[in-house]
């Protein structure tokens, strides 16, 4: 394992603590239990948005934490969840009367531990799941992952709240966000946790991993490495079977890297992705293209469509200011 | 070699297709010969400003074009110069009045073909050398190459550019901006070139490659893996030799990636490089941390400070608005 490290077990709290020297404009870090929170000013009863999950996503979802976007974000230990202390941490922090929104990625602990703070909490609170990840059929639906996606619903939900929509409605809309997002990823190599030393998992030389995670967890299926046409024709078609988007529908493409990708292939991907829904007749309206949703140093990335009706337009484009993703302030 | 492409031939046109399209609001591409343009509107006579050089680098330099930043980017094949008929068509297309600055990162390619341009362009052109790596000592600073610096210079001056600053004006202020910038950088890895299909150099397991470029080229000197401290201390001690930083300096702190390192890392170097410069009584006032001038699919990062006077932090704190460097607008 190459690494720039200290020791595995503090590289996390000594990241962390770089990363709120970096951005102590916009986020402090609270310790412990660990919590990255808004600083700049905010409306008073504003519904306060908090997601977390393991750490090794990066810039998900410390680096989105911000105005127009979220007011806490709980890392757990890398690809371990927080804990429901740093839940009601993070919520009693920021909550100033509008209710807490939780927005979990589907998976087991997340899940656990965000109802168990859920639970502890005095003030209104709701929960946004996200499960993007069409990996997994629609048939096991309640085993679906939370990817690339929830970036979307964060971004989306965040710009509501910051409008002043309230608990109900942000809810509401997250669901909505995320039943009109569909990911499916793929990897060319695994990921090295720190702490295990080794890949998760091995490829050959001409090997890919086709509907990967992103917790260095095997995919849907090894198959053999071919062309960037052949691979974002397989991931599209896994997320047209779920989406199912029509002719003039108006989406965002969001091309994903697993963190050890050059910009030099998302963008080649992004060409082929594009091509393809245009081709369906499909208006990518907008896009976004880069590291994201990581995982570690895995080689790989993941494609997002998310089918966006007016006001979710609206609220993509109106302005966030997060360590990673900033624009109209 | 395992990289997302359908050829080696075509992977760069393929790619800078889908940055255009991803970011056909704000820059154009034209080909060929390539070049990579800013759409947004500009003052008529404001100087313009162009970079390039191999492409593998990104989102350096075509992910910096925009409002407040370069005007247009040659983008050569990858690792090779751009040629001199792509840097006149570029200076051609947006050279309105106020003349043409070009920003080199110092590669003798590089150097001799923006040399042949500037001389077959009629208007008014000046050149600004980037060479911010200090890896290679200042007996041989002919040599020295333009790295994770450039990034700098280029956001400075142009927002300089943008507020009307001319062209001699914006090449002493480039000029300025190099010499109170210095990088170096450490690799972890090689990085693998489509058109090679290996590896440019191979690293042990508990080796690490100090005062790497960016090319894939060898370092200063393979040693031995260590802590991240260690490595941030040799690092800066560099750093420290060329720039001599004295205490109550202001600074801008730049820990660029090289392609596949994670967040999670250079945020642990910025902190131990933060703490250095800190008990120094340098004020690192600003910061940049993520993958900018990238090596591929290199593992590694290099460090850069950047001395600011009140002028040059103003500048940078000025809007920008490129596909993969954005605020204030």
């Amino acid at each position: 394992m190459k690494k720039f490290l200290n020791a595995t077990d503090t590289l996390l709290t000594e990241s962390l603590g770089g990363f709120a020297l970096a951005h102590a404009d916009i986020i402090e870090l609270s310790a412990p239990p660990y919590v990255i929170r808004r600083k700049q000013p905010k409306q008073v009863g504003k519904v306060a948005l908090i997601s977390g999950g393991g750490s090794g996503h990066e810039p998900l979802h410390t680096g989105l934490v911000g105005l127009g976007m979220l007011d806490a974000a709980c890392p757990g230990q890398i690809f371990t969840s927080p804990t429901p202390d740093q839940m009601l941490a993070a919520a009693q922090a920021v909550d100033t009367g509008g209710g807490v929104l939780f927005i979990v990625k589907n998976y087991a602990g997340d899940v656990m531990n965000f109802e168990i703070a859920a639970e502890l909490l005095d003030s209104p609170n709701a929960t946004v799941l996200v499960n993007d990840d069409v990996a997994i059929p629609k048939s096991q639906s309640t085993g679906r992952r939370g990817v690339a996606g929830t970036l979307i619903v964060e971004k989306i939900v965040g710009a509501a709240a910051e409008q002043g929509a309230d608990l109900a409605a942000c809810k509401a809309l997250g669901e909505r966000v995320n039943q009109n997002t569909a990911s499916m990823g793929v990897a060319l190599s695994s990921c090295t946790v720190p702490a295990l030393g080794n890949p998760t998992f091995t490829l050959g030389e001409q090997e890919m991993e086709m509907g990967v995670g992103i917790h260095g967890e095997h995919g849907r299926a090894t198959l053999p490495l071919t062309t960037a046409s052949a691979i974002t024709a397989q991931l599209a078609a896994h997320i047209d079977d779920d989406l199912k988007p029509q002719a003039n529908a108006q989406a965002l493409l969001h091309i994903n890297g697993f963190g050890a990708t050059p910009l030099m292939e998302l963008y080649l991907i992004y060409a082929l992705a594009a091509e393809h829904w245009q081709q369906q007749g499909v208006n990518i309206v907008r896009s976004l293209v880069g590291n994201y949703t990581t995982s570690l140093d895995m080689a790989g990335c993941s494609i997002t469509l998310t089918l966006l009706d007016d006001e979710m337009l609206r609220l993509w484009d109106a302005p966030v200011h997060t360590a990673q993703l900033r624009w109209g302030c």
